[in-house]
């Protein structure tokens, strides 16, 4: 946890822009794999974690703004369940640690919310996006569950995002940790990679060693020889000299901030001519896209820099053709590189992608587009410092895709489909890094990771 | 996956056994971590693997026992979806695998079971233990969620818990190769353990092991210097000599099929005295429980022959006194035992958890005890050939559990509590292994693991 005035603040920060009414904060419950009891490891949410810092299951905080009042409902072990977990500190000394006094079980919470409801009292909460959840709020709330997304509060996500989207130095200090843990996992990745092992021989050494320094994967992780599938995951595919590693991974930290990293590099130690060409554009699409970040610029534009870039060097190759700006402006890029250039990065790998994109990577006058490839890029909205932010510009070669293009001729002025036949075998490339926007423009976060591995 | 012979037989079987109506069949969804679509590694429900060896999220399968049709519910992914997630074959191809010829997407699914509803077919179901389950059979059935426990189908869980109970020679083999893994997360923890290392330091490690064999942990990592909680995961403590480590881990083989084992060993390589004296208590009980079991013997007189010898060494350390039938069918023992022997193991570590004690572990004439300690008696009904069950004795000294029973004045014709005080620091020790019923008696199962590692 952090101090306990950072969670006072940030409460009465929340309080303010809010409003009125009651803001209700779901904690998460422990998750089921094959039977009740056998669960995955807990993971809070993380609006949760950062109003209240606390990181146990079956927790809900409800926030009075009318009447300033604010109350953690949960309830303590008994000596009988203590046997089983070992000793844990009643919840009044989580709750005085962030500076909540009032501490309630969690029955008395439905009829605060029933009377709330018969004073009109609104009940500000978030998308739920756990089927728990869901049961919980259909209940408490007397919503169908088909209405709880809609009938979350904006006010309530407007206030979040705010706050959520401004990294303070405490916070951006936890995601370097997060980041050079993920180095470590990057360089682990490099050394395993070998002839004949398997994708997850090596990614599961990458979870050992993120779990072994305290924390969890933030995300799972994507170790591929057939990076162009954007997030295939490790399989049981053997590695062999020729192909490239894609390796997409991610340590969270004990303190649940996150690390997201993505390096390609070469099975036998180095890239083929054809490979390396390749590498290239994407290194200078991922330089271009940096060297253009700062506040006040839309990272919509800083991704049509790199797309730039990419297809300046894939016309360099003959894969494509025509006016490049044009090329952008219709998508006709996303057949090589069917995603965004980024995305927020925080407590959450997408950070606060259950608050949805619309308010946290646009804005009520700049939408998200539609078009293919334009409608996966999840921030688009003008950078401010203390954004932290991914920039991970690919190539892709996707045969599947490649090829219903060229049925559906689409964008014949632009691809040459005939020139892309010869990449069907090639895979993907991605680079990625993160990035703190700063008043001058942006900082690399972390110790910094070979950038051209196998050169 | 098995063969497909395997799985038409195992359906037929079950049709058979329920008689009449229709029978559905939940496969898991992908669990959500901190939002929507960063997830938990998936794992399938146990008993739709069994029935269809199909491992991939979203599935449902339909069983017309009057009619004698079976049908497997799923979607197909389309293009745009694999640019994501790579090739996925469509699902006409694991259903072929095992049998399956009539497969619909899930939207035709609710009017099949309306249309079952209106014909008064029974719709058999097994108790769901996933939200995101109970939300659509409270759905699908018309049947609020509450209800939904107790409107599982009786004869579906006995039918299912027959067969699965006995373990095919291609079952136990998967069993043995998840033994055989978790023996190496054995040894490699007790490589590992030393002055000044981390708990989790250790059980990162040993996931990253059980993940890099292809499969998963088949449940939380219990490593701790704490070892008298019974379930206490690894934590940021650090270890110090003098200190024993009760490691409790267990892999799960890429199929699903579990291991599970406990060893207790001292943070410097060696017992002190007091420890070696307990460890050899335990050790006893161990060989006893398992010199006793054979077919026709109660499993629940297994764990009673396993209390004697415990309490039969604790009497020697002078911590108990008086008749030891008398204690043990008192539950004085439980004071430091607070737990069952064993439980079958299988797909499920705790193996058809899921499906209820009463019906996995118990009879309708063998009922559960309420007792304290009994209580925790996962498997109590007479062991047949073919079934797989965990030997897991141990002593566990929790002070505020002494002293809350010294407190009330419970068994002290049978405990010296002043004695006792004397392991308020000593911790916990348990042995754990996996064994099958042979018609002659037990085999272990797996390479074998030292059992006095330390000594």
């Amino acid at each position: 946890m952090f101090e306990r005035p950072v969670y006072i603040e940030r409460r009465q920060q929340l309080m303010k822009a809010v409003g009125s009414g009651l803001v209700l904060l779901t904690g998460n419950e422990d998750s089921s794999m094959n039977y009740k009891d056998n669960i995955y490891h807990f993971r809070q949410d993380s609006s949760f974690l950062y109003f209240t810092g606390i990181d146990r299951p079956n927790l809900f905080f409800l926030l009075d703004i009318d009447n300033n009042t604010e109350t953690l409902f949960g309830n303590d072990l008994t000596i009988e369940e203590m046997v089983w977990t070992g000793y844990v500190a009643p919840l009044a000394e989580p709750a005085a640690a962030c500076g909540i006094s009032d501490v309630k079980p969690v029955s008395a919470l439905p009829s605060l919310l029933e009377r709330a409801r018969q004073r009109s009292q609104q009940v500000h909460y978030l998308p739920p996006y756990r089927p728990e959840t869901i049961l919980k709020l259909e209940e408490w709330l007397s919503t169908p569950a088909v209405l709880l997304q809609e009938n979350a509060s904006v006010p309530l996500i407007k206030a979040i995002v705010a706050q959520r989207s401004i990294k303070s130095d405490a916070e951006i200090a936890e995601i370097e940790k997060g980041v050079n843990t993920t180095n470590r996992m990057q360089l682990k990745a490099m050394e395993l990679a070998a002839e004949g092992i398997t994708e997850y021989a090596i990614a599961g050494q990458l979870q050992g060693l993120a779990v072994s320094e305290g924390g969890q994967l933030s995300f799972p992780t994507i170790l591929t020889v057939n990076g162009q599938y954007l997030h295939n995951h490790a399989g049981p595919t053997v590695l062999r000299n020729g192909q490239m590693v894609l390796c997409d991974c991610g340590a969270e930290t004990a303190m649940h901030y996150a690390g997201d990293l993505t390096r390609t590099f070469p099975v036998s130690g180095s890239f083929t001519p054809k490979q390396k060409e390749v590498y290239k554009i994407v290194l200078a699409a991922y330089e271009a896209a940096v060297a253009f970040m700062k506040p006040g610029v839309l990272f919509r534009d800083v991704h049509f820099e790199a797309c730039e870039q990419l297809v300046k060097g894939l016309q360099a190759l003959g894969l494509m053709k025509g006016d490049v700006k044009e090329a952008v402006a219709q998508g006709a890029h996303a057949l090589f590189f069917q995603c965004g250039l980024g995305h927020m990065l925080g407590m959450d790998v997408h950070d606060m992608e259950n608050l949805g994109e619309a308010y946290v990577g646009y804005t009520d006058t700049l939408k998200k587009s539609t078009q293919f490839g334009l409608k996966s890029l999840r921030l688009g909205r003008a950078l401010e410092p203390g954004f932290v932010v991914t920039v991970e510009p690919g190539l892709y070669f996707v045969p599947e895709l490649i090829q219903a293009w060229e049925a559906e001729g689409k964008h014949t002025s632009f691809i040459n489909y005939a020139k892309a036949k010869d990449y069907f075998d090639f895979g993907g490339i991605r680079i990625e890094d993160d990035y703190l926007v700063t008043s001058a423009g942006s900082r690399l976060l972390g110790e910094g990771l070979i950038r051209k591995p196998g050169f």
